[in-house]
């Protein structure tokens, strides 16, 4: 099996089938070195498509072809894929829609016909998906993603879910190693993917998108054998009854109730999340955060007045606000400035902000409460610096930060507690000074590997998600 | 009383006593026409501010003086209430802190010794609030708030509530009668404003943000009159035991159990949401727009991936995503082209984008849809636009946009049904001319009075709230 995964995620050579100027297949091969020099594009129609030769059929390349992407009208797929393997191809992608998720019974035929053609002859992967982006071949289907390599992988049944990823992985500071759109996964099925990203060492975490499936023992034991490996996140659609029948009529698959799959995916050990953002966000932190050992959360904000709000998210979400241990409160009293401020937990010590290293031995003193296990530094008050420091606001800031940071890599590096940071941003906003105000600080935080978020309720339903995977990792 | 509100909100004269370069007081009330000739500046250790003659100290004004913003040290407090009192002077602002809500038991005995020098003699605000934002009159404490006047009505027990309200308020497009943060409310208190804003007639809504009370059945009655005569939705802030006890350390006030305070607002015929983004959305909405008769709730969008999940999301908030009648069916059959696309609910027919007027047709039928009690818009593509349409892609946009409004004027002014409008758009995109593109779109419907909500969550669980502000007053 692993040999085939090769031919798909590190083939020698490619092929687009239907290759075309605006095809997500075709740009993203022709423009990186990776891939450029080993691919072949085909269709009858054109001579030549970003200055490459372009083949009337598959049948007419000379080199051999490890693997093929095809786009063509559905009808045409079964052809295809006879003198695919004609010619002797490893794997194919079939991009194209039209076969059984359109519910129409000679499309469902098709679909057969298919099955029927590849069985035992070459892998499929589709009809009706994006397939694969792996930045590490080259391979993608999205032009614009980033081709950095990192630790996630994706499992995706939804091929918009997994553009939308990549889309949303350049923005979040995500980084992918492979990132796999099955679609109707008539040969190779989402189990199969997810066995392979368990032994995949360059994934270290997997996210799951699912819809509905065609094996449930198949997919519990393969979603078991991850989790025992990695941390494994996932995200149902279709949960509802109104949400299973659209998915009947996106993927061609059923869907069972939410408490079969709840019930699922707590026997696998996967964790399981309740929407796209909650998944981006686990997946975010998993990757890169020590797991809280408890339930305490101390938040570290700027501004008080929503020490209160902050505090119910909290507590709404299952998680603690803990007041802090005796020893914390010496010396935090040494630290803080009294006036206008308090020492309790949320800590809202504004003046501390004016002096760093204060600040520094505050976050430093908090993580090495007893009571607390994770922290998250609240950053929502920019707006206030900028009014008192105007100009001086990005060197100010620069320095805060370098106090903050140098804190917060203690607390994660050194006492392996979770800090998640909360930089607070209003997505309207056209206040192009704070919006990049507010950037650069998301951005310091990420070149040093901290999980950075635009709300503090994503930030504390990550910890929750994070508390909920250690106590999983204590139970099995 | 009415009077005396009247020289609160509508003061023929102000000073400000603590006058500085920095504070929002003088800085708001130097900045417009409609205060700058009433206002005098008080402080000892100015000249001058602002081009204007700064007075050592109250009695040392000739003119009458109805209403004065007081920020000086609270040590201060007592004797410059005193000079007031003197001065004749009808309301004052307190916004310094560091009274009862400091803990310490000298700070409470200051509070009390303010109540007994105000009693009877001058109406007060506050301590520890920022007062009064009335575009009407030009008062503020938030100089780079909209002075623009609208129907949204604010009573606030934090000031950096009050303050983040009107900053949001000029992003999300809400526009305010009267913004109120009232602090400690040793003298006028929460159900004070409530009255007044219940009577106000420049006042459509109300919002109300409380962390705990003095007197319940005070509250209750307020409310219950203000909630008789125009929606009002409000957020409690520490609903939790750890929330409380923020609160109690913010504001000085004690809070009831989550469950009494659930009670208490639904007795009143108060909206209560959970978070201030819930209550930011559902003032927009409920400011602007019809109330859903039913339950029944259609998405109209331009990507299918998503139908699965956005189905979730409706069914999971309460609400419900029907399929549309034969009539609807026959009639969209006739406009809807079939490959890649689905006529049912939700409906991600995005080739209709290219045909405008078939567009308008297909919103307008599902308006007419009884199954179909509030639409939602979810526009979240417009990347993939952007890279087929290129340099065309706005004079596209603005074309697919007419026809749009004009169907959702038809389905909000003529059959009366909501329409909320989704513009996603991540947080942290620097993609600035996508951000570009997706602000203009939300600008268009705005400039039409539709509600809209950067996330899809976000206005569905607003639909929500107009449907239960909706049956709350059918039962009333």
């Amino acid at each position: 099996m692993l040999k085939e995964f090769d031919y798909i995620f590190n083939p020698g050579s490619i092929a687009v089938i239907g290759a075309s100027h605006t095809d997500g297949f075709t740009r993203s091969l022709t423009k990186t070195e990776k891939t450029k020099d080993n691919l072949f594009l085909v269709n009858p129609n054109h001579k030549e498509l970003f200055g490459k030769r372009c083949y009337p059929s598959i049948l007419d390349i000379e080199e051999e072809v490890d693997y093929v992407v095809i786009a063509v009208s559905a009808l045409l797929i079964p052809q295809v894929l006879k003198d695919c393997i004609e010619k002797g191809v490893k794997a194919a992608h079939v991009f194209s829609s039209g076969f059984s998720e359109t519910g129409m019974a000679e499309r469902i035929k098709l679909e057969d016909e298919l099955k029927e053609i590849v069985k035992g002859k070459i892998r499929l992967i589709g009809p009706n998906c994006l397939g694969i982006h792996c930045p590490k071949s080259g391979l993608s289907f999205n032009p614009e993603a980033s081709t950095e390599e990192g630790p996630v992988g994706v499992v995706s049944q939804s091929g918009t879910f997994a553009d939308l990823f990549l889309d949303i992985g350049k923005i979040r500071n995500i980084k992918f190693s492979k990132v796999i759109s099955y679609g109707n996964g008539i040969d190779l099925d989402c189990p199969d993917f997810l066995e392979y990203l368990a032994e995949d060492d360059e994934t270290k975490v997997i996210a799951l998108y699912i819809e509905g499936i065609r094996n449930g023992e198949r997919l519990k034991s393969a979603l078991k054998k991850a989790a025992s490996k990695k941390p494994v996140v996932a995200l149902k659609g279709g949960v509802t009854e109104h949400g299973s029948r659209a998915a009947a009529s996106h993927t061609g698959s059923l869907a069972g109730s939410p408490q079969i799959w709840r019930a699922f995916f707590e026997q696998a050990g996967v964790v399981q999340v309740e929407s796209f953002d909650e998944l981006v966000n686990t997946i975010l932190a998993i990757s890169c955060s020590p797991l809280p050992s408890g339930k305490g959360v101390s938040i570290i904000t700027h501004s008080g007045g929503f020490s209160v709000l902050e505090t119910d998210i909290c507590v709404k979400a299952g998680l603690e606000v803990p007041q802090f241990g005796e020893k914390t409160l010496r010396k935090l009293k040494k630290l803080v400035p009294v006036a206008g401020t308090s020492i309790r937990n949320p800590l809202d010590a504004w003046p501390l902000y004016y002096r760093s290293s204060a600040l520094r031995d505050t976050i430093k003193a908090i993580a090495l409460d007893e009571n607390i296990h994770s922290l998250v530094l609240h950053i929502d008050e920019l707006k206030y610096w900028r009014q008192i420091l105007a100009e001086e606001l990005e060197d100010f800031v620069r320095k805060v930060l370098g106090f903050m940071i140098d804190a917060c890599e203690y607390a994660r590096d050194e006492i392996k507690k979770p800090v998640m940071i909360c930089v607070s941003l209003e997505t309207y906003s056209e206040d192009e000074e704070d919006r990049k105000c507010h950037l650069m600080v998301k951005k310091e935080f990420e070149n040093r590997g901290f999980p950075v978020y635009p709300t503090l309720e994503g930030a504390i339903k990550t910890l929750l998600n994070l508390y909920k995977y250690r106590t999983r990792s204590l139970r099995t």
